[in-house]
């Protein structure tokens, strides 16, 4: 909650301050705000997240940060998920123009539902459900123990197999489905022997229908190894579109869904994925 | 976008269908829609998600599936976070109830920064930023490279040490600072030989403002250790009690800020962590 002068006037003169205020982590009023600013592309914004105002004496304190911020050069703009009637009332107080994303929906949802809605501080991003918290974590150590086939113990166990040449991109997809989603992926990085027939690596043979394959770009995979082993063969341009070529033929004889990783981000890919291999998580 | 009969007439006759429309992964309609539904606890839902609309024709499908879902026993709910007008347009074509945040929020946002905004399909979770996407994955590797102080070498490249006795809940809120934010993260694993003096372990000692301690119950740490080492010393009340005392007093004694994992989710105390240690990431 600190927020002195010297930050807030920092930058252009024309930096629009943001405000997220939430009850809980504040990931939802962010994710919510920032979907909207993404369509000002030419504005400069210096975001400020406020989370866990639980109490009418915290939302006082914000409110007078948000008007101190009212004194500034630009106007500011306060995005909000409070659910709880009194904190909202309070944060209403300010001068400050305040998108309260809850006021908005909440009658409308209720209203649609026929069902009137608790109002209380809620917290989506809490431990909430405690065993699909608990699958959640449980799929986090999976990812680290499968991470780049360290492990082939329990390869059955995987919901998801990821196969790809390395560096394509396997990791942080495992983990952002791990950790969002819960889902327990193994990573299999093919490497050169993989490719001497156009069989499946044996491992995974009877896994089949459980893989997805990620392929990238020869220039983009080249500039990734260099990073790691510069001027190595393994990061040469000829290397990485032999491997890349490789993979790509046997994710198409063996039909493997597949993406390519070199436009896409994880989050993307995560949504290909679950929708193509776990419509159920989906 | 499957969608058949049987799924959808699954479960309770009261189970209410709900659908998260999208011209992008869909990640902020569902945000936005369960931080909504969360306060209907008494409620059932049957979620959907329907990424990546793009096109008018795709549009056109997506009216033909909440029509029919229109026509079972249970009146459906849709989020949308699509922003294309043309899309929208097809969208709001359909029977069913459709909350649109894009639509009640764009022009008051629009009218607060005095500017217009583009209306595009912008990927707020897309690559995006690329360097900031890159920060990303770099730090997801960097935390998979240190996880459980397995390699000490470029500590001083951390953002952030999380300090605890071994099974505390280190390594997923690691990966969710990372994945999210793009913090470096270290964890340093507390052992029984740290707790021998009052001093911090030598590899952090001189990094103590980077510092983090976690802690929980000792029930808690007890019944996670016996999942893996069941009936062994590691796992006994009394040592889980004796590490938490010893890993507590040192945090004490050295300043460091600590949070207790055992009521709270990864993104709770990720957001505690980089309010406390890097208000400049929160």
């Amino acid at each position: 909650m600190g927020f002195s002068t010297s930050e807030r006037t920092a930058g252009s003169p024309s930096t629009v301050p943001v405000f997220f205020l939430s009850d809980s982590t504040g990931i939802s009023a962010e994710t919510m705000g920032n979907a909207l600013l993404i369509q000002f592309p030419d504005l400069r914004f210096e975001r400020r997240l406020i989370p866990f105002i639980t109490t009418v004496e915290e939302a006082r304190k914000v409110v007078a940060t948000l008007d101190a911020a009212m004194d500034g050069p630009v106007t500011p703009i306060a995005f909000s998920t409070t659910a709880v009637t009194e904190i909202r009332d309070v944060l209403h107080e300010s001068r400050c123009p305040l998108i309260d994303f809850f006021e908005l929906h909440m009658s409308r949802v209720e209203e649609i539902l026929g069902h009137p809605g608790q109002r209380v501080a809620a917290r989506l991003h809490g431990l909430g459900d405690v065993k699909r918290y608990n699958a959640r974590m449980a799929a986090v150590e999976y990812a680290i123990e499968h991470d780049d086939g360290q492990s082939l113990r329990a390869l059955d166990k995987a919901d998801v197999i990821l196969l790809a040449p390395s560096r394509c991109g396997k990791t942080p997809t495992t983990m952002y489905l791990a950790l969002q989603h819960g889902v327990f992926v193994a990573n299999y990085p093919l490497v050169e022997e993989d490719f001497d027939t156009n069989d499946l690596p044996r491992p995974v043979r009877h896994l089949r229908s459980r893989c997805f394959g990620i392929t990238t770009t020869p220039a983009r995979l080249s500039q990734v190894r260099n990073e790691r082993r510069p001027n190595s063969r393994y990061a040469s341009l000829e290397q990485c579109t032999y491997e890349l070529r490789r993979a790509e033929a046997l994710y198409r004889i063996h039909k493997i869904p597949s993406i390519n990783s070199s436009a896409k981000s994880v989050e993307e890919m995560s949504t290909v994925i679950l929708q193509s291999r776990l419509p159920q998580f989906a």
